[in-house]
């Protein structure tokens, strides 16, 4: 409360007392995201859409660095269509929007907004792809997608929200294992070292992958309150989607064979992760290689003489390298270390008369509050600068990986597993027969799912029914 | 037809001979958009978007350097919404698509998927200004909008397309007209000087303009047969929105103003007018900044000694500097030549035994065919490459504004125009008296359309009715 009273700008709650309402003071306070007259959407503000714009940046890049290509596909899905492949539709027709009137007429056919857009690539795929030269195709799209889901929060669950849906086909089955596998790495590559979310993964249980796909592979991160959030699914189709699309092409020896399909994907979701898994009561906490703005000036008594000369020297040597701005406003210290905290700037350098004196500055990293002085007609200002950037990327990534490993358990039988679930916060490792049925026992009993396989040759016994246990899972509550 | 044999890849037909027809191969051929099993909608194709993709660059570049974010607005408007300023719901409502189940429920409020997003803005904005100090608010989406056409044609009228749209406020009127028209010269350089497309551009009439806008300044360019084609507006609103959605602020002396506001937007048509003003019979043609590979290598006789080391090492001395490829495949160089021509890369570079025999490469310029020969070892090679990269735009823009000029007459009266409507494939420039019922007796009698105003001070008379003269006027067909 003391604090409150000396910082003008928090207005968040303790993320101790009550998380959920610590995430939707920073989802506000720091001008992520808003809401409108438009019933579960989201307006994504433009910090919150500038942090996805720096994860498109970066995405995209190594999409393209792996041989994609963007393309655009409409975002209408004749039912028809849609109920193709019938898994598929099982899936996700029940949670769609369906536009029936267009121009004051109302349609022959009902049209659903896309919530996914296999079905839009599988029928484009089956009118260019004829031998074996045209494959393999790798494409993917960024666009919104539509899923009209009854409870929502900014980000983790919104009737819309932002992604990127990469659609590949290949000749032959290993092919297609092996794309999703890569793309399954440039997501988990993504996760550790852009944003510095350490996470489990491995591939999803038959009940849990997606709707359509032979196998789902997902990287799962764990939140500070212990929960999982799903963040990026790569799928292997096998010859599934060709076989209710007819994708067939003509091999070398002028046979016609089923192609072999991928699909993955990765969501405005992630800017959730990013808050919950870094953020603190000061606001949110961005790793710099992520941040829109990595480093911000702020000027202490800058009516005294040279600060504001100084900051504007430091503002000039550093703009080329650094994504950074300086905050020469009349607003006072105290409220420009508030709001930069609540915006999750890595880094804060403070130049002021004490720090002259010392012909230094003062830099403030973020994530811990650690401060160092640095000289400042130092030729090697940027190195610096660059190392404790580098430094604190590294750091948040450690930090998060120390508290995954602390809050994952791991139980041998079933008692030790349902005691467990009474009140711990995080992951637990436990066998599993592979039964569908004691699956979704412990989703009953316990709240917790399985998030992914650990590995599939355990030995020992199922946590659940106590019966030999084929494999090991991740259980866990998630968003 | 001999043609035709010669090149594999050819099957575009005549330009002079049927514009349409030849407009449609380009878009198949060249591979920049195709239709699916959504009637209306198109699919933008690989390197139909990677063109999207460097025009969506360049714009952000320079909203961003003009001191915009972006941010994403919902894709639903409540029926309520959109109705809400009276001219606007009157210009949109009857082309919006309707959404009216969700979820396996009927929906107790239509949604209209976002023909345009100002009513969404306006919501917004009326929400989080409160004062002066929250002024200007400078924000652009880049999105996909709905219009409900009965007729479509890939990237020229589609019933889903790619934008952006920038939506502004301000305090004071004088700061949005300022705004207006900083956009509208920020287009008409993109136009200039990044597209090569030379343009008209002015004010359109009271029936030409956008739906709720008090002033909308349209970009126009000319396509080879002659027929105009609205390319971006800006618009000034004045408080005409800010009076529909109560948006106001305080000012510095405490009392209550509405606001003014602007938006104005560019779309995937642009491709569209890349395609009809720049290609020819042999497919489309790229201006160099523009196009996502600036340059093709095509070895010649690669089996005969140095020519594919040759290619290779201009390729990697090259590579860093320009967006190139070398294409080292067993296809034969006629082919190559054919479809790098459909493809409309700016330049290619050819090195067979005779340029080797004379220590120099061949580069030809798509949009004349001139070639030219360069020193392989020059050690400004990647000058010479700049330099005729820049003539090349400049020498496509010089000659699209020859035939602007040329395709654009002046008549003094209702004889020579009429006269002139009967067979001018181009624009007319004739004076006009301002009155409505003239403009909508040319169009139905000629099927001329104002296309914007040349300027508002003319001496004369009008040339439909013969009366004093307000204004002159560009009148042409459109797209």
């Amino acid at each position: 409360m003391k604090d409150k009273n000396k910082k003008i700008v928090s207005k968040i709650r303790n993320m101790d007392e009550d998380f959920a309402e610590w995430y939707t003071d920073i989802v506000k306070q720091a001008g992520l995201a808003s809401y409108s007259s438009v019933k579960g959407c989201m307006i994504i503000e433009p910090y919150g859409y500038s942090i996805w714009e720096s994860m498109i940046s970066e995405l995209d890049k190594k999409f393209k660095e792996t041989g994609h290509q963007n393309l655009y596909m409409p975002m209408f899905i004749p039912e028809d269509l849609l109920q193709k492949e019938k898994n598929h539709v099982e899936g996700f027709a029940p949670e769609v929007a369906w536009v029936t009137e267009g121009g004051e007429e109302k349609l022959a056919t009902r049209l659903c907004i896309r919530p996914t857009s296999e079905t839009l690539f599988c029928e484009y795929y089956s009118s260019i792809i004829k031998s074996y030269r045209d494959l393999p195709k790798l494409y993917n799209q960024w666009c919104s997608v539509v899923r009209w889901e009854k409870s929502t929060r900014p980000f983790l669950r919104s009737r819309e929200f932002l992604w990127q849906e990469g659609h590949t086909v290949h000749a032959i089955a290993q092919e297609a294992i092996e794309e999703t596998l890569k793309m399954f790495k440039v997501y988990i590559d993504f996760f550790e070292n852009f944003l510095a979310i350490p996470i489990i993964c491995g591939k999803k249980t038959e009940n849990e992958k997606f709707a359509g796909a032979i196998d789902t592979y997902a990287v799962e991160a764990m939140m500070q309150d212990g929960q999982g959030l799903q963040s990026a699914t790569s799928h292997y189709f096998g010859d599934k989607f060709a076989r209710a699309f007819d994708i067939k092409y003509l091999n070398s020896e002028n046979n016609l064979e089923f192609v072999h399909q991928t699909s993955w994907g990765s969501t405005t979701r992630m800017i959730g992760a990013v808050i919950m898994v870094h953020g603190d009561n000061n606001g949110l906490v961005l790793p710099p290689k992520l941040a829109p703005t990595q480093i911000v000036i702020v000027p202490i008594a800058s009516n005294k003489p040279g600060v504001l000369e100084s900051s504007r020297k430091v503002y000039e040597k550093l703009k080329s390298k650094f994504r950074i701005k300086l905050d020469d406003s009349d607003r006072t210290p105290g409220w420009k270390f508030s709001q930069y905290e609540m915006l999750g700037i890595p880094l804060r350098i403070e130049i002021g008369p004490k720090d002259l004196e010392n012909d230094s500055i003062t830099v403030v990293r973020r994530f811990d509050g650690q401060k160092i002085s640095i000289l400042l007609d130092t030729p090697s200002l940027e190195t610096k600068i660059f190392e404790i950037l580098d430094d604190i990327q590294i750091l948040m990534f450690e930090k998060a990986k120390k508290r995954l490993e602390e809050k994952t358990k791991t139980v041998k039988n079933h008692d030790e597993f349902i005691k467990l679930t009474k009140n711990h916060k995080g992951f637990i490792v436990g066998n599993w027969c592979g039964n569908s049925d004691c699956e979704m026992s412990i989703k009953e009993e316990t709240g917790f799912t399985s998030r992914c396989i650990v590995s599939e040759d355990e030995i020992g016994n199922c946590i659940y029914c106590g019966k030999t246990a084929k494999k090991s899972v991740y259980w866990g509550r998630a968003y």
